[in-house]
């Protein structure tokens, strides 16, 4: 079982990440860490909220952190903001 | 001065939402929140992320809250996923 794990949200259907950190807390994690970037930083909340409100009764929210991270594309640097959330069991 | 400052981030442009926010703090407001529901929720992590390392270098995130709301719709009640981020001033 690894310490550090992470759930990537990006442009997939909300269900999809939320069956991945379910499962990650079923397999045994005590901390997974759900991170998104632009956009989906949207479905990272729904995946979260989902995840807790209907599927890890004894899962809480541990910390929200947002950053900004910058990214190269083909017409420079830019940048994106970015958010983290871990959540932690209670058991 | 209102002690409750906050800003509704819609689907306007950011920056409109990045202006509200420098001017209640240029207007002598201490704290700022910022709240967005649905896919703004992205938007509402820009607008910190854009007003504290471009405009309000004196600022920072106090909290960060996610939650889910019940909303009505035509076809009846659905849930929202929503974000609170509040600012404060460290002057």
């Amino acid at each position: 079982m690894q310490d550090d794990n992470t759930v990537f949200v990006g442009n997939k259907p909300v269900m999809n990440y939320v069956l991945a950190v379910v499962t990650q807390f079923n397999n045994g994690a005590e901390e997974v860490t759900v991170k998104a970037r632009g956009k989906a930083i949207s479905r990272a909340v729904d995946t979260t909220e989902i995840a807790l409100n209907r599927f890890l009764l004894d899962v809480e929210k541990k910390s929200i952190f947002t950053s900004t991270e910058e990214v190269d594309t083909e017409s420079g640097k830019t940048h994106v903001s970015s958010i983290e959330i871990t959540l932690i069991s209670r058991k």
